[in-house]
């Protein structure tokens, strides 16, 4: 691992993103939601991931200056054609017209099509909470993940956020794939050269199994719950209605045509919408009641819930969105630590683009 | 057990509710709602639970004859005081309200804070369907499940219901409480003396258990996921957003506040809002894509997936829906079979109101 100047990432991949073509203001948006994602401990959503988009970008099958155009739209409601626009660009877009929408209907919801992988979920919902708005995200994604009973790689990891401003306590954030672990987990495992617990994926016939490796031998991921004994098939509830919300409601690809992030696969024949899709909302907590009411309900629902009684053996009780604010702030503090796999990996695209990316961390704040 | 006729169950069941008080029509709206969980299968929210609404009536908690009010609106919003009433009549308002909205706003959100259980998420969710609109129905509950490395029951089991319109296929509708199981399966164990698998609840020490019989022994439910390592926090997250979304934007009691639905037990003290919360939502498709493409689309989605293929060992996949909605055809023309204890229960209600509930089935479709 080497450590780098969480605002240093910050620059290089906003630079990658200019030069890739994209306008000044939506390369920062973009690197700002990449940077977020390294902070908030989600390491596959963060600047490793960035080499991924120039190559959808240099296939095509991604657009670095996007016409945005909404096709549809109701007082509290729209539908925006991303034009295959960065998802970390769309979904932000996607996510002002909806607060928009919220200041003067309540509420406001848009779906996106025609999209691409759109980063961490929270960052997107997050946005709602400035304006003393709850925001939601959801995203449809390359289908690894099998519904109950089967072993049909149908849907993705399908993810839900939801940010719920607060007054004095830190804003209440959940940010979730709605299976029972992310990817990364079992990569982690790989490293570590140990099996998995029952119930994180199935092997290639449907079966259980402990082995990390599975995914890579055709197995599939498990929704949320795992097998139908432990609720397994309310995760694929989750994950089914996380694709029809992103990509029936919007006109995007959904389920086994969902097209990949990676390059190397072909996105599927036949599609049967445009891209990947998103659903976003925001909701002006004062439609409901005083935004100070809210504010200070919320502040008794968390500190009420920090001061559960813990287990035997546990230390504390966590408020969805503590383990990344901390982590946040440590990160803030001493870097971001990056494999040596993926810094190989930027100082080749920083050639490539005729950007430096320097060898060692060093302090830029 | 005893097999009585669907309609006979609901007719009586209404009856009981006008004798109660109720206007007539309110009386059959909450008759057709516990009828419907019959049907569906949720045994434990249907006509067994008749006598626990009257006993809170009878306590002075449940309002026979609510004035039902709105507290605040916006285009696409609502809150609505739902004055003692019960939930099996407030939420159907409410969803009447979100309804209305819709087809003006495009999508309608109605939060309900001083009401009581709702019966089903589901039947809320699916009134929605027959004006093209995506329904979406939450409630808090009372408290019997402990967040993530905690041993306090804090949360209900806070379901979660959305229903998607579609073509020639039935609708797509999901039904689920946020955690592992629901109380019922616990029972069903315990009748037959069996261990419930790991992951469903905790001791009152928050250790994994076994144990049938734990919740009434003091331990708790445990979150979709059930352990942390099985994805147990992102089913407290799930209940966390429905407790919030029904109860701290309605203004009803959240967390451990959240009233008990049996007469035995007393509300908290120091109450922080009033009632349980709901929290109801329309949404009209059109408002994104033309209903026509939209249910084609949803179509083709059940189609795709309830042809996925079976894991080794399985028949068929299901889709969202597709079990309830086999035993309601069954539970129509076969009838729904009540415990003895049950059939007891409702013969002393019965009579307590100058009501005969009859011994045996009798066909009076």
């Amino acid at each position: 691992m080497i450590i780098y100047n969480s605002s240093y990432l910050k620059q290089f991949t906003a630079q990658v993103f200019i030069k890739m073509g994209c306008p000044e203001d939506q390369a920062w948006i973009a690197a700002d939601c990449l940077n977020q994602a390294d902070l908030r401990g989600v390491d596959s959503h963060g600047v490793a991931r960035l080499s991924g988009y120039i190559r959808l970008w240099e296939l095509k099958r991604l657009n670095a200056t996007p016409q945005m155009s909404i096709l549809h739209e109701t007082p509290s409601t729209a539908v925006l054609d991303g034009d295959k626009g960065l998802g970390l660009v769309t979904a932000p877009h996607a996510m002002r017209i909806a607060i928009e929408k919220a200041k003067i209907a309540g509420t406001g919801w848009v779906a996106v099509q025609n999209s691409n992988h759109y980063g961490i979920a929270g960052y997107h919902a997050m946005m709602a909470l400035e304006h003393d708005m709850i925001g939601i995200s959801m995203t449809n994604a390359s289908p690894l993940v099998a519904p109950t009973f089967s072993k049909s790689r149908f849907l993705g990891t399908n993810p839900i956020a939801v940010a719920f401003p607060a007054l004095h306590q830190p804003p209440l954030v959940i940010d979730m794939a709605t299976t029972t672990v992310a990817n990364g987990k079992l990569e982690v495992l790989q490293r570590k050269g140990m099996d998995a617990p029952l119930g994180w994926t199935q092997d290639k016939d449907g079966n259980p199994t402990t082995d990390a490796y599975s995914l890579k031998k055709g197995g599939s991921m498990l929704p949320l719950g795992g097998d139908r004994d432990h609720g397994g098939h309310k995760g694929y509830c989750l994950g089914a209605m996380v694709d029809i919300f992103s990509a029936v409601l919007s006109g995007a690809n959904y389920g086994p045509w969902v097209p990949p992030f990676v390059s190397f696969l072909e996105p599927p024949a036949n599609q049967v919408g445009n891209g990947i899709g998103h659903f976003l909302g925001a909701i002006r907590v004062d439609a409901f009641r005083p935004a100070l009411e809210f504010k200070e309900n919320m502040d008794k629902w968390i500190h009420t819930f920090r001061n559960a009684e813990p287990s035997d053996g546990q230390e504390k009780v966590l408020i969805p969105g503590d383990p990344e604010r901390e982590l946040t702030a440590e990160r803030i503090k001493n870097g971001i630590p990056l494999h040596e796999q993926v810094v190989d990996d930027l100082k080749k695209l920083g050639e490539s683009f005729g950007i430096e990316f320097e060898d060692k961390f060093e302090d830029r704040k």
